[in-house]
């Protein structure tokens, strides 16, 4: 029997594990957070999702005051609609019970490919790094319009992206022969979950893997599909397949994890278990500036045949800057991320991001039940 | 002590698994999703149980024009009652208290032979595929009856069916006498959950094996008498007898896993693990369509000794084809299941279901919480 | 640092595990569940806890007209008060707040030594098998007063014994002189939930052992204490130590699981893990006979010091009758446990209970949920 | 890719475990609960943790005279406020709103040196033991201050204690330098999860080890950073370091696990792991004599930039001598832990805290559940 019956690997998600101290520790403020993309520098490794109520132009020149980057879609309502705001207010306004059909609608507008240039100038004019987001599909032709308005980092992103993609209607994406169209601009690709599909990305010569399929608060791939794997376990793999090329090459590709993030805790996670930089969606979504006031809602809510995502709502909890540093008063992890990953990289005692990658995980799902019942009174 | 102890294995369900998207990926588009059962072909992989709630003549019409089959349950309302409507009415508007004690006395009714006739052609007039089911006790004296009238597919099914079944009463129904019988009729046999049970009954030479005990939302058969195994380890086992077999001998026998369902995800984990089609009850009760208006009962109902099945409220919530082809607003993987399988497909760049069989799955339990803690405040 | 680390095992309860039919499936009617212990045989393995809430003199009656056999608390209200019926509405009628001092008060009261031959009397004077327990302290001084009373099983128990017990206050005693006074009356031991410890036990003499420590509905001694071992684990270990001893001495020592058991399908796990009979306090506590009323309590709440265990408000749901025998139209599994086990013996295709012992378990937490969401809307 | 890929190890808190009864019982009477840390003996191992909500100099008075220690933070309200009365009520008047920012305005007020000497003599002026806890950054300037004060016990403390710690703005502490200095006081160091870090510390020449990094429930430490271990795995961690360093050098360090506790179970749980004393910061909390009258709060809660805790209610329950001694009407485990200790070590058959040591645990989430579904009703 054995030899007919497939074998199931284990995997993990961010409330399975937590981080281990070392046997030494370190002052926080000796923590060095930054983060290398490409050509680009950044004091913290916190990015912006390509969310349409994450990101617009306003709220990227924010990020990058803040030391991290913002990422814009490309193939949004900043791209679909001259003034974004009453696309923006019919979304936030709807009820929950014609949300999905009315993001249906707001999202069948054709991109309006002038608007491309428009919305990288604004983020440009306000002296900060403009990132931008494409799906593979529509990489060919936007991307190079995105370049040519000055965008310092190009991210082509669908739920799931591989090297080799086989379509009838159109010639397959080959990013081997996207590269030298990008003129040194920064090629991140995503999303990816495993070992062999990410050793494959990043072979074709790119600079960032987007890891992460399906674990966002706003989507629902996993239920409608049952596709997924778990965040520290996708990015175990993913960051594996990085060493390997790193060993063999000398590239260091960045590993991102993008999605499911709630606290500090779980950033903290992510980077032991091997990313360089986190992706947030929903965590960004609560800040007072974000424009999705108070919701978010996933890319695969726009499907009109099988959407895998809805509005979600988030509530608007703190500015952006005090999410990110702090100070705050709030005691479960949702706010001063920056000051969460120093103490944390303080009590292994990691110097840099590249050794707080090298700190050690325990399974342990009781983590979160231990000692808290008496919580439930207070 | 050890040489004592008995081994307990482990099991796996829907909630336990995700699937790993593959290193290719495709179009959707270019899945294709057929499912062969003897000598019929099927262009979906979705069969409606052979429930009260589920299946009338209509319903089986509906369901063939979806591209996919139904079959009706020759031993309930449609061969007892002469006009249906009257008990489903009784049934429906029963108090939640009394209608345990009323499935009972509703299937106190003897079966009438003549009604196997009327169903059967009401079924065949509308050109459609003709699957009915019987019970291993009565399948000597009723399968002859649905051949003769016409029925293109016989389904012998129990709460568990073995090759072997031992009996004071009866002589045990002998598969392999009765597929002569038949007159090439395919045979689906059920309902079986191990490797070696599956691999006595694919050996009679039956062309279909159900596979599932107790899992579905109608059934308390767990609760009742400790027995079950999770759909995925089931399915794991039948299919890799499926594969033995067919290894050793070229006949492949189709492997249809039967309950448990909720939404596009478990179907596609099923087929993963080694299914060729699904049996649906519950998901296919919510539709307009179907005559239990809203609920649903499990045959283990009627039991008057010791009932491991109620009516339960399944609501109704979209048409059939609807559920089945989509397009839908619902984002929670009830609707559409033929566009989520072909998403799902196309995320491990599967052509075939055949070849999606050769998935990968992981062990990912916690997978249902990441990133999700947010939705309770939307 | 691994040689000075404490292993830790695994152990399983009955949530945890579910049962695999068989190759070969049989008529439940042909199921033989009889019960041999020493020289009495019962035809059911049901056997009612010696709790005050379940086993006064009449329900003894009616559970030996079941088929099956009640014990007899001797150090509880039936021997401590001429009519019991006061002290059980004093303990029925008090409110949560002040029922384990209420309880504290009622069991300080002293053994009246007459009612022991009064309450065995009351017994035997209907035909029942009397069966009755007693604590190890007072075996020695309580024992020899019920078997000249007439008593045909004495149960030693307490909420964990050994063969070896070691006090300061009294000679500890002695299971293998204790026998010979016995006079050929069956002794049954308790509770033990490992290996070694039933080995000890078993070879002292004894004819049943009791597992358990902790488990039941009506007992804290695992919040208390830390002390347990789930029910499943607990009844492997200790029918491994009887086969053991079975296969070395040729004395067949049964294997009696007491306590945790919500459900039928609980009953027939046990009996899969090797035990040869059931315990059971609080589903007998909600039979409409039982002087508890809609309440159980355990004999761990009469410590004035350090209680584990209080009242639990059971509810009346039946008559014994209907509990063990049916028929019912409940359909949970907490009611008609007799054809429960004949149908599960069925499934497997066990024609007795030492047959049934040799069934396969797999470890299916899941197997709660699967499928089961929707019944919340019923 | 399996070279790349980290290890993730298993690691269990106190619902994961259950204690395994011996096959030798011994009366609760004859066990010997005694303590010893450095030159100190105590009649029970039960400490009060160095929170300001659990001990001022008069409950360090009740906690001695109960047969334990209680720890006195020198950096705390005590040793802030001349009367601390005032710091108290306006911490447990605070709404929840505002009680992080009160906390953090409370703790900014600088210690006053001269409050040390007055909060020792007011412990020592009862006869008590006294031990004083101060953070590594304090301890060159505080320690000497307490000894001379005449403190007993000196705790160094903080979230994440390494004997190697690297800092810009202060020397580290280095212990086995601070040691001469202490004048034959005892040290505790901590806190400390993993084995290889606890044999530093415990090679440095200290006598006693805290264990424990964010399992309190009045700590958040694990949400905000996403570090912690389990408190059984660090306890089975820590006290094999103890045990190799004991085995090859003759020395026997105090293991302390502190933190987490709920119940006299997780105390036995604890100490089966390793450990020699138990640290209690809420369930002492909980007594009627506690500083913080219905409340508590973690020292990480005084962060002004990143709180890792908060003001936790907990409300009061009984005097501090019932809470340890009993007698007790309260059955879930939270009253009358020197009972609950002593029967626990009966039911294993250990005479010491050092054979309670040796007992079994076993992995048994499931036995949380076990026979208690019908308590909802009661």
């Amino acid at each position: 029997m054995a030899s007919y019956i497939k074998e199931i690997r284990n995997a993990y998600g961010f409330d399975d594990v937590a981080i281990v101290p070392g046997s030494v520790t370190l002052n926080p403020e000796l923590a060095d957070t930054s983060f290398v993309l490409g050509t680009c520098t950044f004091d913290t490794p916190f990015i912006a999702s390509a969310m349409d109520a994450v990101v617009d132009p306003s709220f990227a020149a924010l990020m990058h005051q803040t030391g991290g980057l913002a990422v814009m879609n490309l193939e949004g309502i900043q791209t679909r609609y001259e003034d974004p705001a009453v696309a923006l207010e019919t979304i936030v306004s709807a009820s929950q019970a014609t949300v999905t059909n009315i993001l249906q609608d707001i999202y069948t507008r054709p991109i309006d490919e002038k608007l491309i240039q428009t919305r990288v100038q604004q983020i440009k004019s306000s002296g900060s790094v403009c990132a931008v987001s494409v799906t593979p599909q529509n990489t060919k032709r936007l991307a190079p319009l995105a370049v040519e308005a000055g965008a310092d980092v190009i991210v082509v992103q669908s739920t799931v992206t591989t090297a080799r993609h086989i379509s009838r209607s159109y010639k397959g994406l080959v990013l081997s022969e996207l590269i030298p169209s990008l003129k040194g601009v920064p090629l991140v690709v995503g999303n990816c979950v495993t070992y062999d599909a990410a050793l494959e990305l990043i072979e074709t010569g790119i600079d960032g893997l987007l890891v992460g399929v399906g674990p966002g608060a706003a989507c629902t791939t996993r239920e409608v599909t049952g596709v997924g794997v778990p965040q520290v376990t996708a990015t175990l793999e993913c960051a594996a397949a990085r060493e390997n090329h790193y060993a063999t090459t000398g590239k260091y590709v960045s590993i991102i994890t993008d999605g499911g993030f709630r606290t500090g805790g779980d950033i903290c996670k992510a980077i032991v278990a091997g990313a360089d930089a986190v992706m947030l969606g929903t965590p960004f979504a609560q800040s007072a500036e974000a424009p999705g006031r108070g919701y978010n809602w996933g890319m695969a809510g726009k499907d009109s045949e099988l959407p895998r995502g809805t509005r979600v709502g988030t509530g608007t909890t703190a500015p952006l800057d005090q999410i990110i540093n702090g100070p705050t008063a709030v005691t479960n992890g949702t706010q001063n991320f920056l000051a969460a990953l120093k103490v944390c990289m303080g009590m292994v005692g990691a110097k840099t991001i590249r050794e707080f990658q090298q700190a050690e995980l325990v399974l342990a799902p009781a983590i979160k039940t231990e000692g808290k019942h008496l919580q439930l009174n207070s």
